[in-house]
């Protein structure tokens, strides 16, 4: 009788396979695209704002917005320079792979480079959603604390990049940046991080080179 | 031939059956029961510290944390003086009464006047899931964005009070006040509100007050 050996395959989840379909598409358009997390608050539209603003003249930018409710950010993103599409929510605590796919008829990729997704701000639950973009980012803030990255382990774990926002903010409140850079590093070893305040413009150059590089 | 009434009742969820026995536990002892919530980082540890010291020699204190990791909160509460009990919720992103009702045994009630319940760091999912708890508390933070009662509506809509933190950065970030208060006034009309610092203390015995006025 011949030995059974099994054979162990990763199977996708539904989110997963729709993801890996936005992928494709994002790919066959030659659009680089991105997925931004972080808190309620942290920055992840003054990114995108200042990011817009800086590059729209070497690439052509979308942007897609997921909130529970408004459009104020998508609003945001628009005047700055984007084509913009909001998707709400209505309710629910992060993106998901059908959400990104039913939007993504509302871009024209072929006439873009570069695909921002703004997530739900929320530490937690968009982590465990992939979407289908190439790199996902994380805006952490300095006014949130430098544990965060030892209480939203997920989060921190997942990332390809993490973006350390409102450090104009370091002489005002505690925060021990080699703690938090140490809570990083052992969840996330190597990951590419970058120091900014987008209030003030400090520290955004090395953030927009970096992105100049991928798209 | 009868005609039939239909009779409509609320079928009570099953959390929201084990809300109800908490909240009898807590009335049984003669316990009140708050529930904190926020986005990371907007400061609950920091006023449960704050309330804990000014109000310790008055009330006896009970502190039950939920985190996703870490015991870090926790520890500061009980350093503070409360005793204090950890729940980890392993990925969850929010408490729910199921995880409340297996952590009130560690507590004992009968020894207690108040008890403070510190929600995972989130602005979406724990205003889905009643605790049982008398009341819910939301933490804002100003350096946040004065945009977070419109984009988080659920949030605002369901609490007590509102605790609005860090005014002590109201010179060094953007935020209208004024416009903040509408969008609370809009969703929540009336509810109590409070103006502080945890790290300064400004503002505080407003807050400490309303809570002894409950306890």
């Amino acid at each position: 009788m011949p030995n059974r050996i099994p054979v162990v395959e990763k199977i996708l989840s539904a989110n997963d396979r729709l993801a890996a379909e936005n992928r494709a598409r994002f790919d066959a358009a030659g659009v680089f695209a991105i997925n931004i997390m972080a808190s309620p608050g942290a920055g992840k539209t003054s990114l995108i704002e200042k990011t817009v603003a800086a590059l729209k003249d070497r690439l052509r930018i979308g942007m897609i917005n997921g909130d529970i409710a408004t459009s104020f950010d998508a609003d945001r993103a628009a005047a700055a320079g984007a084509a913009a599409v909001q998707i709400n929510t209505g309710g629910d605590c992060h993106l998901d792979a059908v959400m990104l796919q039913s939007a993504l008829p509302q871009l024209d990729l072929s006439a873009l480079d570069l695909v921002i997704v703004e997530n739900v701000g929320n530490l937690v639950c968009p982590a465990e959603f992939a979407l289908g973009t190439h790199k996902s980012i994380l805006v952490a803030s300095i006014p949130e604390g430098d544990d965060k990255p030892y209480k939203y382990p997920g989060m921190y774990r997942g990332v390809d990049a993490v973006v350390i926002n409102k450090i104009d903010l370091l002489p005002y409140v505690p925060f021990r940046l080699d703690f938090f850079k140490k809570g990083i590093e052992a969840l996330n070893p190597g990951v590419t991080q970058f120091e900014l305040s987008c209030r003030t413009g400090e520290g955004l150059e090395p953030w927009l080179n970096w992105l100049l590089a991928q798209a």
